[in-house]
């Protein structure tokens, strides 16, 4: 029952590559979206790794995401692009998108892109690093299906829509922060309803809209709860930048908004009314040195970090961490000792194994 | 001692314009600084209005801020520009580098300006309205001094360091976001303390990093604390997010970071130690047009303001409101009922008048 196994990550990429092939999905596209996927599963987001590979395996092969996707800009400015994604992969059409903010950021000095008809794009993180690596700061933000109430509302109207921003830094790693605007991610919900146990108030909301500590009574039409929880506590601020997100991404680009995002999953019904086309994303990308001199700009970032790790540590806790601490903290172990896969997700990769004829093992 | 009397706006607006020409301010920055202050009174953000004046005075008059700075663009490209505050008054200096970044989005699709070498610049929903009024996306952040723990920090490291975001709608009124990435201002501790009430836990620490409903113990040495409160309710993100607005205003711009940022009061101890010039702050625009056709995005917003507000209320609340309604409301109520001040700050203004020779009615 709670079987789980760890694989080398380049294991688990060339699991993701083959079977993508084997969708139909081109070569570089299919590398590409491994790239991806990998990236989720080494930094520790299990949620947006092979986990997923079922539901884009669902998703491909009834033809509801485009395999051969062809990208294109509909709209640009020097600084900007309005991309339709051609219902591809969004582990394919964000990567694309992503580079076209970084090109745009070549000559404007930044580059911003939204993003239509696209779908499930894999962790935010991946994009900012992108950026990071070429010394620009990085956005990169999506909607996604509904799963969270709107403070003071009592159902499921945004989806947990991230941020995530990347700062490089010179000697020391960069600061990548990369965040749902929910409390919890809906995948923390999920790992409470597996092990039976009872979720902090504060995380989610029943069907009937009152807080709940029962993981199933959110999954079973509750809803999550926006960062900050309570008005008291600032829940109004996390429920503003789902808004914000929610606009970037899809009211800017012409997806779908709020409740009207599509799923991604088979078998959860489609919204009653579409608004746009498909689901949106909302990339960035600003060169240092259009502000400031990079080498100076890095070394302050530094000097920004050694400064927040000398902070007195809280009663009981061991000090701040930086944002993307954890995830460098997961790579540094899983590229020795594996990913650990739970016994749902390997059953879900030796069903794909069997049905493609691509060895898992 | 409890004292509170209401005035019309254009009154306290007549008074702040007077009071800073007598400083020395330029007629013309004088009104506008006047014009920022106002805009948080008439909007109900108390702690940014007049109540502030004192402390404009006071710096002012000691020579610290000056009082008819030249802000000039010290780099740039066609999307971005870096400005420095020349140490003015940020009411002036933010109006100047937002007036840039709406210029640089007219050619360029977006313009994003990074400010360092300035000061409290009032309401960063003041800055998003002016882009909002353009059919324009408004960005408005700025650092501040530090009065705000990182996650599992037991002392103050970052400001409260707020975040704006504003979006045009068409017969709706228009998306502002405005908010504090700590989870309350400084502004209601010092209501608590002022009410002999104590606070809600979750929004302060004690001077020994221990979370306290003592609102005089979060004063005296202590901390507020992010939003998103502990670990396990995301407290994480709304630290990255405060560090994510330090690095855009600050580390951006060449200004003073995190602990090292200046306070805004004469009384208050410089940071020990400069790693660049008085606070950041950094501004965007992005023209709606140049993503897609203006009018089809202001309806989408209407459309998706609408659905919002058919949300399912929660239980014992009238459901969820929008991002800017509360501010909406205050304006509306003392548009016509006056600004209410309370006995501090009348005592503050009335000071002021006899210093200045400048009546206050």
């Amino acid at each position: 029952m709670s079987e789980t196994r760890s694989f080398p990550w380049p294991l688990l990429h060339e699991f993701c590559l083959r079977v993508f092939r084997h969708l139909g999905v081109p070569e570089d596209q299919a590398r590409l979206s491994a790239d991806v996927l990998s990236a989720a599963d080494r930094r520790g987001i299990d949620s947006h790794g092979v986990a997923r590979l079922r539901t884009y395996y669902d998703l491909l092969s009834a033809g509801r995401i485009n395999a051969r996707p062809r990208p294109r800009i509909v709209r640009e400015t020097p600084s900007t692009a309005t991309v339709d994604g051609d219902n591809g992969l969004g582990l394919v059409v964000g990567p694309w998108a992503n580079d076209v903010a970084i090109a745009k950021s070549e000559g404007a000095g930044t580059g911003w892109v939204a993003v239509c008809n696209t779908n499930h794009y894999g962790i935010a993180g991946y994009y900012v690093i992108k950026a990071v690596e070429r010394d620009m700061i990085g956005w990169a933000m999506t909607n996604s299906s509904k799963g969270v109430a709107p403070l003071w509302g009592g159902e499921r109207m945004l989806g947990t829509n991230p941020i995530a921003i990347g700062f490089p830094a010179g000697e020391q790693p960069p600061i990548i922060l990369d965040m749902a605007t929910s409390a919890v991610a809906f995948g923390k919900v999920e790992i409470a309803v597996r092990e039976g146990k009872p979720i902090p108030l504060g995380w989610a909301l029943d069907r009937e809209g009152y807080a709940t500590t029962d993981p199933k009574a959110m999954i079973d039409g509750g809803a999550l709860v926006s960062l900050g929880g309570d008005r008291e506590h600032g829940g109004h601020k996390g429920y503003g930048l789902a808004v914000a997100v929610d606009v970037l991404c899809a009211v800017l680009s012409g997806a779908n908004w709020g409740p009207f995002a599509p799923p991604f999953a088979l078998r959860q019904a489609l919204p009653e009314r579409q608004v746009g086309k498909g689901i949106g994303h909302f990339f960035g990308a600003m060169r240092i040195d259009a502000f400031r001199d990079a080498e100076e700009f890095k070394a302050q970032i530094d000097e920004l970090i050694r400064t927040l790790r000398t902070t007195r540590p809280a009663p009981g806790t061991s000090g701040p961490l930086l944002p993307g601490d954890p995830e460098r903290e997961a790579q540094k172990e899983r590229d020795v000792h594996g990913v650990p896969l739970v016994a749902a997700v390997l059953d879900d990769l030796r069903d794909i194994a069997r049905q493609t004829g691509v060895p898992l093992d």
